[in-house]
């Protein structure tokens, strides 16, 4: 038998020449990630085009002594998807090239892919077939399924459909021993065993490479109720989704932009056409076509300073093209420390009160961008800052300030985008620790040499 | 310090004299399952009142090396609530008397409860705020919220609100070792660490006993539109299903009822209303007023036999004694081989076709009741037999057709049921091997001695 003489000759042998990517000045695109924040070295990139190239990718490295960074779209805001700076050896295995999708069932509203499908690529697939798969994340052109499996995407629609772990009926995934768990049906129900793919989701390729998921689809709405409403208080905005809920109307998204925000983004794009202390942009699925007027009554009488309300779908895109290019217009605004926090909803005003009069108070910070996913809980909490007068040190204290009263209020220090590499040590020391050495120790089952995305979720 | 001498005096010591039954006319209640197949014989029944108490009785049997079933309202149908028959000490720890709910926050539409609340309990203080829980299963009355999430249960509602997994926003659980593991939060979005609930729902208590519970809330609907057709056909049924679907009607329920199930029910209830080759109980939830009008739009032109709708909630409630009384009907018809079983929509038609002709002719069973949650894939799906020609061995060959045919279409040998004892060899045999040792290495991580449960899910 023909002995290889190195991880590279037998990854050529297993996945062909062209499927490997050693030149380093094409490489340190998939080595950093999305934020320029994290930048980690690897021997490699690997394109496995199957899933048997993966389980050998697999076996190699464990050969090797070579460590696995699963990657997708590379869209983690927390470094999820890059390697870590360490001494290992670190070979990047993007699933990019493993992107068909293999079975639409119409009947049964699923769908099975394989895990490098972008977002986009499935929306536009289940659409011609008048279907709708309602995770909607702004990286949707870019990011893979597989990442938003691994990562349990949240996004504007949680609301209504759930996060990831809800859309996902099953799931194929190679384990660090190189051996294939086989999870992928498209039942509704089925309580044989362990939920094993509950693992898998969420856990940041930790545990497993998933290799294929199946998803449940939805009726594609006939239409959208989108509207962008100004009011006075954000006690307003919870009493008027409190008010659409008790009328049996759950809205897909309900997003809510804070004054700070709506000067960030007036500075750098067409101003919003309305302004108020607080903007809810709030959206609600057609069903059968006449109920369209039912929801205009539930908007009467609401107490608002204005309200503009989308005739067609062109001003549909209008409305959430300023939801989207928040992040756009705040990064051009310049440095902040970003949080990705949920609260229940029931404590966001006491804890924006108290955060804000604290932040204020000890670091003289008043300046605060606030929007995001209200109606789930999540915020996106920014605070900018000035690099002149801002050392890392007080960057650490402000982290603990906002994380400790997210944690008072039962909130969560990640809500949607994970823990990657940036929030390990926040997680240990905010995570319950009983659950936290539970989940070490699994970590230690499944992967006992930490050859899977090592440093990420736990740390070094 | 004193020494306990044994571990009914430490579990007195811990629980008080009262938390503890010993006699054996009392015991033998908890000691047999809801069925009246599985009798297992326990050293004590106990009820803790609070996680502290649960905590050290854990404890205790550790000491003692006694194994503990975890029980709630003993309503498995697979024997998963009692002890097992085998050499080793039992101990029934009945969560009953945790049955305080704990929280209501109807602006976050959630609750906080302890586990032994049952879900009619749950029903009912939810309705009074205008609220719902919407997990709908027959035991209602009886069935426990930690049971509920132990076997991640389903019912009738679950094609719009999904399975008791969807539903769980956070937990508190005892491990085998006694420790706490506190994953009680009320979050919509929340991704820090592995989402370890996930492991205690649907595990059957083989990993950790439920001690509280935050579970999300709907808005109640305004009304119900709910109807019993007859259609000639599966295939119509299917089609009706998937024309609503696509006019964006999720209904919450869509049940079936096949003409043998129909015979039965007549020959021991007033004679249902309608009669055809299939009959499809549906329910679709009203939220503002008007909308039913439109929902009776939907219905015209319906290819059926016969349409019955229910003009108010007395009538409502009529339709839906049909269903429930199904299962008693079958009882008093006699013997049966049961089957909790799920399939892709699409492949149910083919599934009762091939799997009929074969158990026609292999056994010359003609006679099958076909019932259940079609709109989720879900069939019960049963075998009237003759208890005298018919032998045990016959049984486990028409077990091993039915099963052979699920699997082979992309079923579950076990839709809602779980495993209990009942079902473990098959799951050996059906289950994906690298899937099945996995749970088994995290059975092993979590509970080295065997201490919860056991017998369950696995086997002996």
């Amino acid at each position: 038998m023909y002995q290889y003489v190195n991880i590279f000759e037998e990854l050529i042998k297993c996945v062909g020449k062209d499927s490997i990517l050693l030149d380093d000045n094409k490489k340190i695109f998939y080595e950093t990630d999305w934020r320029n924040v994290f930048i980690g070295p690897s021997i490699a990139v690997v394109f496995p085009t199957n899933t048997r190239e993966v389980c050998q990718i697999v076996k190699a490295c464990i050969k090797y002594k070579v460590k696995i960074t699963p990657q997708g779209g590379n869209t983690s805001k927390c470094g999820g998807a890059v390697p870590i700076n360490s001494k290992d050896k670190h070979l990047i295995v993007n699933l990019s090239r493993m992107n068909t999708i293999i079975n639409l069932d119409k009947d049964n509203y699923s769908i099975v892919v394989e895990a490098g499908c972008t977002l986009s690529q499935i929306y536009k697939f289940v659409d011609t077939n008048n279907l709708m798969f309602p995770l909607k994340i702004a990286a949707a052109d870019t990011c893979q399924i597989g990442g938003n499996i691994s990562t349990n995407a949240g996004g504007i629609n949680v609301l209504k459909y759930g996060t990831m772990r809800e859309l996902v009926l099953g799931l194929e995934a190679i384990l660090p021993n190189g051996e294939l768990v086989n999870q992928l049906k498209v039942l509704r129900k089925d309580n044989v065993n362990f939920d094993l793919k509950q693992l898998f989701i969420g856990s940041e390729g930790t545990l497993g490479i998933i290799t294929k998921a199946s998803l449940k689809l939805f009726p594609k709405p006939s239409g959208y109720f989108t509207c962008l409403i100004g009011v006075e208080k954000l006690i307003d905005c919870i009493l008027l989704l409190s008010h659409l809920k008790s009328n049996n109307i759950i809205p897909n998204s309900f997003e809510v932009i804070n004054k700070t925000t709506q000067a960030v983004y007036n500075a750098f794009f067409t101003k919003i056409p309305i302004e108020s202390n607080w903007l809810i942009l709030c959206e609600i699925e057609i069903g059968l076509e006449p109920k369209l007027s039912q929801i205009y009554g539930l908007f009467d009488g609401v107490k608002s300073t204005d309200i503009v309300i989308a005739s067609n779908l062109k001003d549909r895109d209008l409305l959430w093209r300023i939801r989207e290019n928040i992040p756009i217009a705040e990064k051009l605004y310049g440095n902040a420390l970003k949080y990705d926090i949920s609260l229940p909803i029931s404590s966001i005003i006491e804890f924006v009160n108290i955060n804000g009069f604290e932040l204020n108070n000890t670091f003289c910070l008043a300046e605060i961008i606030i929007f995001g996913h209200l109606g789930d809980g999540n915020l996106h909490y920014n605070i900018p800052f000035n690099e002149a007068i801002f050392t890392e040190n007080t960057a650490e204290l402000v982290d603990k300030l906002v994380y400790k009263n997210v944690v008072k209020f039962g909130g969560s220090i990640s809500a949607e985008h994970g823990i990657g590499q940036l929030k390990t040590t926040w997680v240990k020391q905010f995570y319950d620790k009983n659950s936290y050495n539970l989940a070490k120790s699994i970590k230690s089952l499944i992967d006992p040499s930490n050859i899977f995305n090592p440093g990420k979720v736990f740390g070094l």
